[in-house]
């Protein structure tokens, strides 16, 4: 197939290295000239330009920028398709992005692949990150049911596993499992670094080990990320948020009220939950 | 040195390692006759009983049993030793036990090594456990400065990092670093399973990842250390806890505000401080 590909930062780029590698023609775009030239170089794409007009007679466009740019870079790039590509993006919140690009493009199929590195960019660009990874796409009602079979096809081609699933549902799942833990993680580096007893603090931060830093992680991660979660997600991570506060204070609860049997279920029911979401 | 270790679980067991590899002679104690046995054919200690009269002439010795039996074990321990011998335990709480067994034995000094794995038990037993591990010491006004250098030294020739501070410190600090963390993750756990829609938790259960992972690690972990951990140090951890909620609740009010510019300030801060935790 002939695939376009607009921003080529770390999934622009593993999708266009992994699109070649199964032997798809792939125009990758970038507003950053040398990047156009460094994809091409790598041979992450088969020709690249800063230019919408590269991708004219295209059969698929992967918009892969920062959430905030992808409508707008919808906008543009219409008066350069012909009627039958198929767009698709990769942000990672869906309902505001479909319910924008889905009025401009009736061939729009919303998307996210579940992959990443700590690394970013084209430099951390890699074929097999796809691979066994989730990737959800969100068609609407009205979105062409063929446009979604052969994205899929396309897709499961390069070993991710598909998902299909509303706007909606992915949005509260993503909330779930990536941008509450974030929100929570957050608050507890900013609350312990909050301690005004310097000595305390110190002596927190000397005995600081893997409890605190797996729990941590995400909370100290990229900024813009997290502000982007919230903005974009502020919906369903705001009532994801109420519904964990009113957990946390019934632990807070039982702790004060010396319920250590019920604390004691909540524990051993949380042992066994957890495990039903890393299989 | 003679040394006494009684309980001989994953701590117990290799401190009795770590002590036989440096030529002292180690006494252990376990109620279990088969543990002894094991102790013994293993080499982690010279010798082992079920009875307490084995330790009657020892130097030191390490306390290493459930939070919940140090102090019965230091009273029934008392009949058998001679004035001179220093009791340290290894709780991971320290207010508590040390107001116990202070008042008991002249001689005893609160001790917690941070080291650990995910095993327990004699079977995961390992000498080198305490390398470059933090080894909190907790001697009150009137613990005798001598018997703090002698096991200061000691446990320092183990490779551990001695911590030298009070009781109330330590509690404070591992409630927030240790304690804080797993009743957080708990409640994350316990929040994302009380989804009711089953599509959308067995969707949240597929798309979690890393971030769901690490996040939820130490509050799917054993539910008994969890509630002991509220049990015995219930102040500090509620003092955090309720501090925690507060600068949720700033995080709940700055996403539904719309406050964008001042949450991404927060995770600026987090991103910073958490560092400092992990050096």
């Amino acid at each position: 197939m002939k695939i376009g590909i607009i921003g080529l930062g770390l999934i622009g780029s593993s999708l266009g290295l992994a699109l070649r590698q199964r032997g798809h023609q792939v125009l990758g775009v970038s507003r950053t000239e040398p990047i156009c030239h460094l994809a091409q170089a790598r041979r992450i794409v088969d020709e690249a330009s800063p230019h919408f007009s590269l991708l004219a007679t295209t059969e698929i466009v992967f918009i892969c920028t920062p959430m905030s740019a992808i409508a707008p870079t919808l906008e543009s790039l219409i008066p350069h398709l012909i009627p039958e590509t198929i767009i698709t993006d990769v942000g990672s919140v869906k309902t505001a992005v479909v319910g924008a690009c889905s009025p401009l493009w009736h061939n729009f199929v919303g998307g996210h692949p579940l992959a990443g590195t700590e690394r970013s960019g084209i430099d951390a660009a890699q074929p097999d990150l796809f691979k066994n990874a989730p990737y959800v796409l969100t068609p609407t009602d009205t979105t062409p049911t063929e446009s979604v079979k052969i994205l899929q096809e396309l897709i499961t081609s390069l070993g991710a596993v598909v998902q299909v699933c509303t706007p909606t549902e992915h949005d509260q799942a993503v909330a779930w499992i990536s941008h509450l833990p974030v929100m929570i993680s957050a608050g507890l580096v900013k609350t312990v670094s909050e301690e005004q007893d310097v000595t305390l603090l110190e002596l927190a931060q000397t005995l600081a080990s893997s409890g605190f830093r797996d729990t941590s992680r995400v909370g100290g991660g990229n900024p813009e990320l997290g502000v982007m979660m919230a903005k974009y997600n502020q919906k369903a991570l705001a009532r994801s948020l109420h519904h964990y506060r009113r957990n946390l204070d019934q632990i807070i609860d039982l702790i004060e009220q010396e319920q250590w049997q019920s604390l004691q279920q909540i524990f051993e029911a949380t042992r066994r939950d957890r495990s039903k979401f890393l299989r």
